[in-house]
């Protein structure tokens, strides 16, 4: 049976099950959700009113056999950034979506009775739309809970929590992983958009489904094997990631004078030793838990984990790199352990790490808390945030809102959504992904770091301007590309080092669907993505005068390197001359 | 003497007095401080960061005996809007600043030290610029008052109380009127401005000034006489607002429908009998004070007022339509001496009474307070905005930003500054003003209402669309002209109605100058303005898709007539084609 599109109207509560149409039929993921949002809302909507849309879309390649493609893609526009807002997750729902037929799940309205929040169950040919008041003030967890006593452990589970209900901008969605833990659409405030639809959760069926299907089943095997193998055999996806996690940045970019540190006032932390990679590791060994764990089934590279305490006592998984950098160096808690406490409640909450972090960084040069005061920081986000108090209000709003209500002109954001874990003075590549992707500040757009710092893909010095723009601009369209498949984005690194990798990705797709896609075709679908993207912005208002860094990295010189953000006008807006 | 520029740094606590440079000799207020921030401000700067500056300029017959033309601009970039703002006020300053000829004050730059507050002192030829930690914490009052003592009671004075020193966006700056009282700087969020370079105040000396010069004094007189007579003769300059004040307007607008009401939800008001010009004229007769108050020496219009209490205790002054509006029919208040308390409060701690009116209607919708609950307006105003506390920093921030933090909708902003007290779906005229004007949404940009309502300059159906642009457009075209020289909005009256008016402005300008003005240099002169405005919101990031509507106004009808925003983009669009 032919995929479809599943569209959910909550003003009419109602659902349409619609054939694909043609030019959405090659179409995947970032690609699918980001062209949908370009032809269905309008730009100048405001994001939370009745004429934003959500649209979920996994990847070409989810439901495969293949390794690490089960991403899905969340697209909407942001209240957040005022732009268009793509945000991929792993967890179940991508392969469970594919298998089901479900090429998207478009949501749109709002439901005139706003006195409850809503569920909606996705099964083969049909959608419930049911009141779940019993569901209303309850967070991640619970749900989870709920919708698998009600169901079964292999449904999957998309929920919010507190701040979603109440619209905050810090909000993310969260799906369930493959054992029972939560994993995020993370950025862009996209909770916010659920919550003003009214809906507390979406679960969709694992029952029914069927496998997918191959044109050239032989073909995808032996294209499967290889791309596999580049995945592990690459030193970073293949070792670091698995062995330490995504917290083996801590170390490399803390040497390399680039992890922000103080909101964004040096690129050294002096607690880096105590939350790095190799010590939560150490951890890990002496307490139990487990160094790996993959967000979705299918995964070879198994870079998040589970973290006990002292005692044992399961603490939180997918404790990831840019939680720890925002809570450990830029907000300057020394300990890991309370750090992977805060995870785990918001996780439970359904809070952006990055979003949520940075906003408590720059909450101490307010003197909301002091620097280092991790408890005062559990504090605020349990009683405050969630809770919806003033303070809270103020702190679920973003980096962006908390500066403008303080008066504050050291304000790390780029179109209003926080910037990620590498400074972009000294990790000049990434900063110029920052300013540019369509995104708001967002490492995944374009991960220059890899190149900066990682020397994948060739080295391009991060302290200097040159190349820099070149080469985010490429890892930005594979980028767009990559996220269209479902795969995750560490198949970066095989694809920039291995000649292997990328052409059996290819072979991957066109035995999926007995296609004849080239190299080129991929970098232009990319391209596509991205123009399409962009155009939205500019539609929504957006202009080159939103592809900036915050002002103060321009006259701040920003140690150990003593480095400014030394960019031209000029030279950034030509990234979009292609 | 020639005019001077007095340029003042607070970064190295120093300045200098420079020469007018040729071009912009024939420019004063909003004309001057338009150009000069266009042409030294980046307009991608952050405008509470040092690279913001603050000009202040009399306008070209200010310190004249012209009636009328005692308005002083204050140009910078708002950190409201993050666009170009001009906001002109009457108070004593402009006189004095243009007979001491200071042409503009340009302040520069954030000083190092910023652990207390500054006091700059122009005099002739000379600028002190002193630490007073005696006035940090204290309000607008008190300021005065230490000003008065130590120089007289001629000193002009500019000053912001606690939410200015807190950078809040709902803060102006404040100044002394001919009778103590205070006129504000008010919109845009200057203050805060103000705040971020550390001046708490900011005084004119009026000794050893002297009068302004004429190239043709007999000819000024003669002009003076004919517009004078104009201002007196015209009904609603001559009549209605020197009997009512500004406050006339509230039942002409309500029987309009187009006095917003509960946020935007109605265009009547159930509370318009209680707080309308007719009843407060009948308050102020049987309690004493005064229905005639000048804002500026020099006034024939006199619309302001003293207001007393039922015990003839002095209340506010000051007390005009747009505080009346929002407190009354858009909060809904039905008590006319408990708003101007609020007022008195208002003006003493420097907040702008449109962006913190409309703000604590839209937190009705927060359900931070009840509709018509003054008492607790009153509170939250002095107990949480003056004390900033995080409710305080929330209702600070503005309508805008309020919307943001609790997920809001209906926010009645235009380029975030929140929109005055007539409604743009039933003076849809207004409304265009509203959109196109640089400022963010601005009654005062181009009165529409005067035509639309008033019948003044013939009449344009107010409910219909058809000649609004090119109605609003002529009229911001005429006002940014006439915020030039210095003159009061209302003269826009007999401009519109009596032939003999413009031309003895125009009189009045080649009498001072020496020049030959013509209509038409007027009319260029005001599209150059708006031009060059334009073009700085265009280059700080701000485009068409800011010259919107709120969205709910599109498609939310408002009672009585039920009438919706009905503009197409393209239609709005047409505005800036000239």
């Amino acid at each position: 049976m032919a995929d479809k599109i599943y569209r959910v109207n909550m003003k009419e509560l109602s659902f349409k099950i619609e054939d694909v149409p043609n030019h959405w039929m090659g179409l995947g993921g970032r690609g699918l959700t980001s062209t949908i949002v370009a032809a269905e809302v309008d730009p100048e909507c405001h994001p939370l009113g009745p004429n934003n849309k959500m649209v979920f879309a996994p990847g070409l390649l989810s439901g495969t056999s293949a390794a690490n493609s089960g991403r899905n893609s969340l697209g909407a526009k942001s209240p957040l950034t005022g732009g268009i807002k793509e945000s991929n997750v792993g967890g179940t729902i991508a392969g469970i979506m594919a298998k089901l037929g479900v090429k998207a799940l478009i949501i749109e309205g709002i439901p005139e009775d706003n006195s409850t929040f809503y569920h909606i169950h996705v099964s083969r040919d049909n959608v419930e739309i049911v009141q779940v008041p019993e569901l209303v003030g309850k967070d991640n967890y619970f749900v989870l809970d709920s919708m698998e006593k009600k169901y079964s452990k292999k449904v999957a589970v998309m929920t919010i929590g507190r701040p979603g209900e109440m619209k905050m901008l810090v909000s993310n969605i969260s799906v369930r992983d493959p054992k029972g833990k939560l994993r995020s659409h993370g950025r862009g405030g996209l909770g916010a958009v659920m919550g003003s639809k009214k809906i507390k959760c979406i679960t969709v069926d694992a029952q029914n489904y069927k496998e997918v299907s191959y044109e050239d089943s032989e073909k995808f095997k032996a294209a499967s094997k290889i791309f596999t193998k580049a995945l592990q055999n690459n030193p970073i996806s293949g070792e670091g990631l698995p062995a330490f996690g995504t917290n083996v940045l801590v170390n490399i970019v803390n040497e390399a004078g680039g992890l922000p540190s103080r909101n964004f006032r040096t690129g050294n932390s002096e607690n880096a030793e105590a939350i790095c990679g190799e010590t939560m590791a150490e951890n890990i060994k002496e307490r139990g838990g487990s160094t790996t764990h993959g967000c979705h089934s299918g995964c070879v590279i198994q870079c998040s984990q589970t973290y006990n305490d002292k005692d044992g006592n399961y603490l939180s998984s997918g404790f990831e790199y840019e939680m720890i950098w925002a809570f450990g160096a830029n907000l300057g808690i020394n300990d890991l352990d309370l750090i992977a406490k805060i995870d785990a409640l918001m996780d439970d909450l359904g809070l952006d790490a990055i979003e949520m972090g940075v906003c408590l960084g720059l909450a101490v040069d307010a003197s909301i808390l002091k620097f280092g005061d991790g408890k005062e920081a559990y504090r605020l986000i349990k009683d405050e945030v969630a809770k919806g108090t003033p303070m809270g209000r103020i702190l679920g709003s973003g980096t962006g809102n908390l500066g403008k209500l303080y008066g504050l002109v050291r304000v790390p954001v780029v179109k209003n959504q926080s910037i990620p874990a590498y400074e972009p003075r000294a990790i000049k590549g990434q900063g110029i992904t920052y300013v540019t992707t369509p995104m708001g500040a967002d490492h995944t757009a374009g991960y220059a770091v890899a190149t900066n710092i990682l020397n994948s893909g060739g080295f391009v010095d991060p302290l200097k301007k040159d190349g820099q723009v070149e080469l985010s601009r490429n890892l930005q369209i594979a980028s767009a590309a990559i996220d269209s498949t479902g795969m995750c984005i560490f198949v970066a690194f095989p694809a920039l080092d291995d000649p292997a990798c990328l052409p059996a990705l290819i072979d991957m797709l066109n035995a999926r669907f007995g296609i004849s896609l080239t190299g080129d075709d991929v970098t232009n679908l990319g391209k596509t993505i991205l123009k399409t993207e962009r155009a939205f912005n500019l539609k929504a208002g957006l202009t080159s005068a939103d592809d900036r860094i915050p002002e103060f990295m321009k006259y701040e010189a920003l140690p150990p390197h003593n480095v400014k953000w030394d960019f031209t006008n000029e030279e950034i807006d030509e990234f979009w001359n292609f």
